[in-house]
Order: structure tokens, then C-alpha cells, then sequence
């Protein structure tokens, strides 16, 4: 079943967290892909706030966003299915299904930049080089495979 | 700074996680609620789909989604800012901001409710119940608070 499943999804690198992908229509993984993005997006953004000097630097406040990026971000990568590629104003480009391997890639740069954050969220001198670099991953997957 | 912000919030008691609320504009928070709220319901789908016979109970697909529904459930807690009752077509109902405290309590018994998720996903006899007890709490809050 399982194997039937994996096999099924384009993106097996990128393996579901929490499940195997079950999306009874391909909305549904959009909406539930655009929603994780959203929540990660407000959580580093929170840490950039402090990052840049915007609002004091916290450590719990860091920890704890550190922390929730690094959980959430391992959840929208199973959720780019076949057929997804359109519908609710997904800004995602066909470049994901065209060249999967070059955007798991991608995802996993991403993955693997904030997994250092939660480490690094100690104090303001480790915890800006690393927000840089997970930065850098976001920016670098959004300019090739979202639209502007 | 701190307490300024906390007096600010409308609903003080449900604390913003990891950091203080600071939402640009009510939209922002109504996005990442609905948002987190998305997440948590498509995880806690999961969850129910193992309940009700609809996919095999896997011990690590439960567990994953249960410690997923728990960290989240703590999340829109504190995006319902004043302000933030009408935009993006929001479903949240004025008694948010009327009855606060009605909320909260609703708020606080469904967080209560899936934080006991990730100590009875180990079988599906006291994964049952403990999910059926976390949709109660679901439904009582969008039943009071939330536009049909």
C-alpha cells in the first residue's frame, strides 16, 4: 500500500511527513501546502524581525520560532502532487514537475538551513548568519520554481 | 514592551506563541490562522481517517500527526487580534471579541483536548477516544464562534 502510494507521488524524495500524501483532490494539497508556507513564512519572519533589529532579541522568542520552522518546514514538500500544478492561484511553476530533482533539491537546501536555526537561536551572533543562509534557500527555491 | 503588547491583545489569555503578536495589519492575522487552523485540520483528518476504518492504523502515522495537532492547536491562539473580525472572508463570528472569555475556555478545552492526541496514538482503542473527545472540542468552538 504504502509502496503503491510512494510510487504514485512524484516527489517520493520528498517524503510526506505524517502520512502518506492522501489528497482527495489536488486543492487540497495546494491549500494545505500554501498554508504551511504561510505559517512557516510568519515564524521566520519573527526571527528576522529580531534578526534585523525591528523588536528586541528574545532567546525563548528565538527558540521557539527556530523551533516551529524547523517542524513546519518538513511539511509542504509532500504536497506537490501530479496535478497540482494548477487551481487556487497557486503560484507554483511547472519547472517543479519538469525538473523534480532539481527542486527536491532545492526543498532539501531549505530543510537542511532552517534544521540549523533551533542550534543556533542561543544568541544574536549565530543566530543572524544562520537566519541568512535558510534566507538564501527560500529565495533561491522561490526564484526558480514560484511565480513572481 | 511586553505588557504594552499583552494589554494590546484582545485575548491576552490565549498568549501568542513564540513571540508576541505583531501583526502589521488584521489581515496578516487572519491569514496565518486560517492557516494554522488548515495544517492542524488537514493532520487531524489524518488522524480520523485511521479512526474510521478509512486508511490501516500505523502507529507512526498516528503518533506523527498527534504530536503535529498538538504543537499547531497552540498557534491561532493568538492571531485574533481587534480588528480582525471582518477581511479575507474570516468566518470568525463577534462573539470572539464579545465573548472572550466563552472563547478562550472553548479555545483552552480544544487544546487540553489534542495534547492528550500524542499520549493515546499508540492503538487505535485509546486513539478512538481521544479523538472523538478532540472533535467535540472542535465542533463546540466553531459551533459558538464560527460562521457556518
Amino acid at each position: 500500500m504504502k509502496h503503491i502510494l510512494a510510487a504514485a507521488a512524484t516527489l517520493a524524495v520528498l517524503a510526506p511527513v505524517a502520512g502518506h500524501a492522501q489528497w482527495a483532490k489536488p486543492e487540497d494539497a495546494i491549500k494545505y501546502r500554501q498554508s504551511a508556507f504561510a505559517v512557516m513564512g510568519t515564524h521566520f519572519s519573527r526571527i528576522g524581525a529580531m534578526v534585523n533589529g525591528r523588536v528586541p532579541f528574545d532567546t525563548k522568542v528565538a527558540a521557539d520560532n527556530a523551533a516551529l520552522v524547523a517542524t513546519v518546514s518538513k511539511l509542504p514538500g509532500g504536497a506537490f502532487p501530479a496535478g497540482s500544478d494548477t487551481g487556487m492561484n497557486t503560484k507554483a511553476l511547472p519547472a517543479i514537475w519538469k525538473d523534480t530533482a532539481k527542486f527536491t533539491a532545492a526543498y532539501e537546501n531549505m530543510m537542511g538551513a532552517v534544521a540549523k536555526l533551533p542550534a543556533a537561536a542561543g544568541s544574536l551572533d549565530t543566530l543572524k548568519p544562520a537566519f541568512a543562509s535558510a534566507a538564501d534557500t527560500c529565495k533561491a527555491c522561490h526564484d526558480d520554481f514560484r511565480a513572481k
